[in-house]
């Protein structure tokens, strides 16, 4: 198999790395033959060190992707509209694609996964979600006697990394945000991380693969962990909780899908609550199957690299010898789409945190507005006041429709003597 | 693909019911065609609900694996000797294979995979190794861009049941036996579980997985759990620890295998700890992917049934279309035997506990043999002492190697002073 490889970058250096360890042992042992034919990126600096090393390269991605010898493109460049231009184009030859790009399949997977059906060929991004766990391999076969009734994952390194050293350490947000740049697990930029949108395109994919529907990442809720303060982290340690980002898809009524990301706060004794740092997690709760948890390494060069290979192997494996025909991919085909659950009508738990300019009268106010909405509270904790013009109540809800809390919110966070906007977490159940 | 399945017990049974409620799906949504074409039991009393519902029924396997028509046979029977001749007769007449039957596969594995190979036909064993944990199909794989180098395991639910009640409670060996049995966590005759025996099935064939070798399940250490007491368990509880029965593997130098079964105590920060009651984990650390963990229901129906689902399902797909080559299995073949690491040669921290018939002069004895034995001692824990005759030291060693441990406790349990033989426990690390 004559493999094209787009991008050098991190994990790109790392294929090339365990190919060039591991392609003798899978000749040997699979009788599978990987060969790096060709690898393309952006400029000759780029390219240099490769060609150096004897392989042959090329800055002209199209030129390669048009080379009738080359029967698989691997995209690991990232982006969105070149790597939809090539993989399109690939998929247009006749060449099979592993791929890493999470961005790009939540965004144009609903135009290659049809055309990659129409023309025989294979998809595989076991790379785009969560690392070197194999949870796309483990949905679309491993949990195949099962339906996924809901799933929980933690799919974000950077936004879990700065929840977990909060935790630890009691940091503010920025502090420990500052941290993770120091120590490599944020970017300079980290808005696509903390906003919630990496894990929004990942959780898109995950929801397509339980529900077998078309889920538009661009329509699921989403919030990030910036408005997270030390505060509620410390919080819902003394209630026995971590607050997590998550990405969520619950099975709804009539095959209705509810998918979000956003903070939770995730009981001590969950199996989630103990994946700290930039480890990634999916738990799953699936009607034949149960309860499982996958855990690993959610980023990186080598675990990541590691997942690429991983799909080259079942590419090879599948193609030197006859067809194993591809993977219908209906649930990521636009005809095919989900009706989504809006946020509104879901229901939780919430913790919620007002900040107030004296605790004496508001009290009865916040309660009043719960009471006039039919929202039942199950405890209100008003923590020791330090700065007597800075009060902060929290209140835990009883289970509430969305809609409902917000109505309530509002009618709070407009009370006079309420200072802040108010603060409002979901609990995982 | 027509299915002949052998068994109609709690997993047969499991499996008649997905095929019924998911067949029409998979013709569906993956254009394969999952038929029950005849289910064979012991008996005309097993097989006659089925014949009532009307399905092709049998009581004599080996007819059926004659039958052409056949393409795959189910075997979920258990036992060694029968399922031996079934399968390697299913083989010859080149049928596919799916099978939940860890013990034959341990002991018989060397005689079916290279059957198998030679007759290009594939044998799934997904349902054999940790029920719906989709580990088998993750390690040939998800987890082909990485070698294993570690592996630590909890594959017996109801071991890990009868420790974890243990732990919670207090109560005795014997009383948690006694209530796994009453929930249907242990055989009436619990022999086989809580001696190890199926741990050291499902460990050595993991540990064949991992090494790409043949591990013989009769050559690995293993020790149960029968001789784990209460008073183990709140000591490992003082120390910040669980006790666990493990199933492990570790990659020894020049290809060397040290695979074992047998309990140890856990850190409570580990993942495995949190793996409590009839849950079954797999914990492995990869040179590219670093650490990854999978839990799930590691038994009962519905899990295992949806195990043994998805393997058909990936036959179908494999061999509906083409022929996806079988893997090739070379590690399952006697030619291909590791070089065991024996248990005398490995090394660990020891929790030893000691059980004297005073307190005084005894330390002095004890510690003095250590010492001639040049086992360096991190902590001795003297419990209060309740019966004056039956003094309970605990001792905890540094890192030594076991052959030098083994001498200084035969030693110690010839001291006269000594009146119990004593408990030895290894740590995890």
């Amino acid at each position: 198999m004559r493999i094209g490889l787009i991008g050098t970058g991190t994990i790109g250096g790392g294929v090339v790395e365990i190919l060039e360890t591991k392609a003798a042992q899978y000749r040997e042992k699979l009788g599978i033959n990987l060969e790096l034919a060709c690898i393309c990126a952006k400029s000759d600096e780029e390219v240099a060190p490769y060609k150096a090393k004897g392989y042959k390269t090329t800055t002209d991605a199209m030129t390669m992707i048009a080379d009738p010898t080359i029967d698989v493109v691997v995209e690991l460049a990232g982006g969105y509209e070149m790597p939809r231009k090539w993989i399109t184009t690939a998929l247009e030859n006749k060449k099979h694609i592993v791929t890493a790009n999470k961005a790009m399949l939540a965004k144009y997977g609903h135009e290659v996964f049809p055309l990659a059906e129409k023309n025989n060929c294979h998809v595989l991004f076991e790379a785009a979600v969560g690392g070197g766990i194999p949870i796309i391999r483990s949905m679309q076969e491993g949990f195949v006697g099962s339906e996924v009734e809901q799933l929980s994952c933690i799919i974000n390194g950077t936004c879990n990394y700065i929840l977990s050293r909060m935790g630890e350490s009691g940091m503010s947000f920025e502090d420990a945000l500052k941290e993770a740049q120091l120590n490599g697990f944020a970017e300079r930029n980290p808005t696509f991380d903390i906003e919630g949108v990496d894990s929004a395109h990942k959780t898109a994919i995950l929801s397509s693969l339980c529900s077998g529907k078309y889920v538009d990442f661009e329509k699921i809720h989403v919030t990030g962990v910036a408005k997270i303060t030390a505060e509620d982290i410390s919080n819902a340690k003394e209630l026995g909780y971590k607050i997590k980002l998550l990405g969520i898809y619950r099975r709804g009524e009539d095959g209705a899908v509810d998918a979000r990301v956003h903070p939770c706060l995730v009981p001590n004794d969950h199996l989630l609550a103990s994946v700290d740092g930039v480890i990634n997690a999916v738990y799953l709760h699936c009607d034949n199957l149960g309860q499982t948890l996958q855990t690993g390494a959610g980023a990186g060069r080598l675990p990541t690299a590691s997942a690429v290979v991983a799909d080259l192997v079942s590419l090879a494996r599948s193609t030197d010898t006859g067809s194993r025909k591809p993977l219908p991919m209906g649930w990521f085909n636009k005809e095919n789409a989900a009706k989504l659950v809006p946020i509104s009508e879901t229901s939780s738990r919430y913790y919620l945190r007002f900040t107030t300019k004296d605790s004496f009268g508001v009290l009865a106010s916040i309660t009043g507005i719960f009471s006039q909405n039919e929202i039942s509270i199950e405890s209100i904790i008003q923590k020791d006041v330090k700065d007597p013009g800075k009060v902060s109540i929290v209140v835990i809800s009883e289970c509430t429709k969305e809609s409902k809390m917000l109505t309530a919110l509002e009618a709070i966070d407009s009370l006079s003597s309420v200072s802040e906007k108010s603060q409002m977490i979901r609990f995982l159940k």
